[in-house]
């Protein structure tokens, strides 16, 4: 198996994707392509003991900032790594694309043919997914691939995202539950309300309109939702975990026999903060392109890069861009 | 001043709703006019102290169950507690209305002149607002009462919530923000595209696109959005906070010495809940209907009410309708 990895992607790249890169390729025996400006990739590269793995390197000039706009970059750096590392799956040339760069940059250019990947026949919109680091590892599609949707899309979402988790999280038909501001029939958007009977009449495993606390509590396998409010969910956990860490730390500092209890319980706090850490549970699967395509947060260092692949790679063993495309007919 | 409290709205009615209301009375020495099943409010009543106090006591026969549709509650249930309520209010026999009732149904009851109260002259419609249990005290609007709406609505959302946090919490020039999944210009949805301009030519201190991050870390007083959207953010924060605590506590037990850390920091940890706590901020005011309304959770306890009576009050006192009426035009 080839799998490019975007060498231009982390906020500190080279550094983290190289590094990464390296770690996959003797993890998993794998043949990885670095992408990037050659020069600093190289010199990356020399750092590391790359005997005995096998590492392909690909030059690509124009280097993609996070501020850059999606729609500037789709035509306007047709050199990018970005561009060159999903014309080769295109192509043919390699079976993946993992990359830790702008996301609106990745998902403009996998979505056209001509610079990029394009859809899989019949999908109308691509949706990002998600794994949430949580205790029960629910799935979330639409993460932020599309602020304005239609029903038919949020139904394609929930197609894709049930054959992504029961083939590569191995769930036997997923419980799909639809993200509305209550449970009970009749409420949520006009969106929600026209999705619901979708839904239902889909054959999927649907258990009907939830809220974030079944989401958070283990009631569905896949959650399914329009990018703006599937990026709204993402986002306002970040967040509130954020704030209430660094509140727990001051009140525990504020005094010297909580700071004493604080010092003792603090591999409890590790152990929950690796719990909930994203790179944990690799990137975001985009679903519905013609390859396989995932987006690791621009924070990544070189673990979260290795699981991102790692996870690439089982998606391409278990067929999913295939199984989409025969689920979507 | 006269408040009325509804005794028949908690989860627990009516004995929070008639005990905080009998604190409230004491506290702020105002009356209180509790609406409920007489019989069982007088019973409850006469539990408590009420030497010294104004507490009137007014009968509605019907009760609403949080399960009641709002819809038929608005014309089926006229002799219900919030439509006797709200009528105290809209005939001027009361200043304002306090419940931990139905959301759904005190909204609906509340939007019609006829039934309950009918909206502000001018006002598309009214937003439920809420100050957020966290730290900086941010302001949400809105929370919940539209699920569909136009750019008009949520600049009306703006104006109402700007005005709110000037009168109530004393916050001089607000700063307002429009919640997206980006903070670029040309970020969110079409409602998001065509809001931002309004609130740029509103003259409010419109700081532009904010994502939850920026909510949760003190970077506006007012943030405005869908009512979808934001009940999203306010049940995802409810949901992770619980989420957290609830796998903290876990990892602390699940070790002696982290154990014996956890029981030394405890009194941090109650410190970050009564921070955290909703009780604490008291109920969402309901802007835009012509008269004060606060809706208070349905796990309120009489604290809460009290709290709830007490942010009533000052709404009365700071002219927030008027203001709202003129702010409108």
């Amino acid at each position: 198996m080839r799998i490019v990895v975007d060498a231009m992607g982390s906020d500190n790249r080279p550094v983290p994707d190289v590094a990464g890169a390296v770690l996959a390729a003797r993890e998993f025996g794998e043949t990885i392509i670095l992408v990037g400006d050659l020069a600093r990739l190289e010199a990356e590269l020399a750092k590391h003991d790359t005997t005995g793995i096998s590492i392909e390197v690909k030059h690509a000039a124009a280097e993609i900032a996070m501020t850059d706009k999606p729609s500037q970059v789709v035509k306007g750096k047709l050199d990018s790594s970005i561009h060159v590392g999903l014309g080769l799956v295109r192509d043919g040339e390699a079976d993946a694309f993992v990359t830790a760069g702008n996301t609106g940059a990745v998902l403009a250019v996998s979505m056209l043919r001509r610079v990029g990947l394009g859809r899989i026949p019949g999908v109308k919109r691509p949706g990002l997914g998600v794994v949430f680091p949580i205790k029960e590892r629910p799935f979330l599609i639409d993460s932020g691939a599309n602020a304005d949707n239609k029903a038919e899309f949020l139904l394609q979402f929930a197609i894709m995202g049930s054959l992504y988790m029961e083939r590569v999280h191995l769930v036997t038909k997923p419980r799909v539950g639809l993200i509305s501001n209550g449970e009970e029939e009749g409420k949520g958007t006009e969106l929600v309300k026209e999705t619901g009977p979708l839904l239902q009449a889909s054959g999927l495993n649907y258990v009907g309109n939830i809220e974030p606390k079944e989401f958070m509590f283990g009631a569905v396998d896949v959650a399914v939702t329009d990018g703006f409010s599937g990026n709204l969910i993402m986002k306002t956990s970040e967040a509130i975990a954020k704030y209430m860490s660094d509140t727990i730390r001051e009140e525990i500092k504020a005094n010297p026999i909580t700071a004493v209890g604080g010092f003792l319980a603090k591999p409890a706090f590790g152990r929950v903060r690796r719990q909930l850490d994203p790179e944990e549970v690799g990137g975001a699967p985009l679903l519905g392109v013609n390859g396989v395509v995932i987006i690791g947060h621009g924070r990544s260092g070189a673990l979260a890069i290795k699981h991102a692949v790692g996870q690439a790679r089982v998606v391409v063993e278990t067929g999913v861009v295939a199984a989409i495309e025969r689920g979507i007919q």
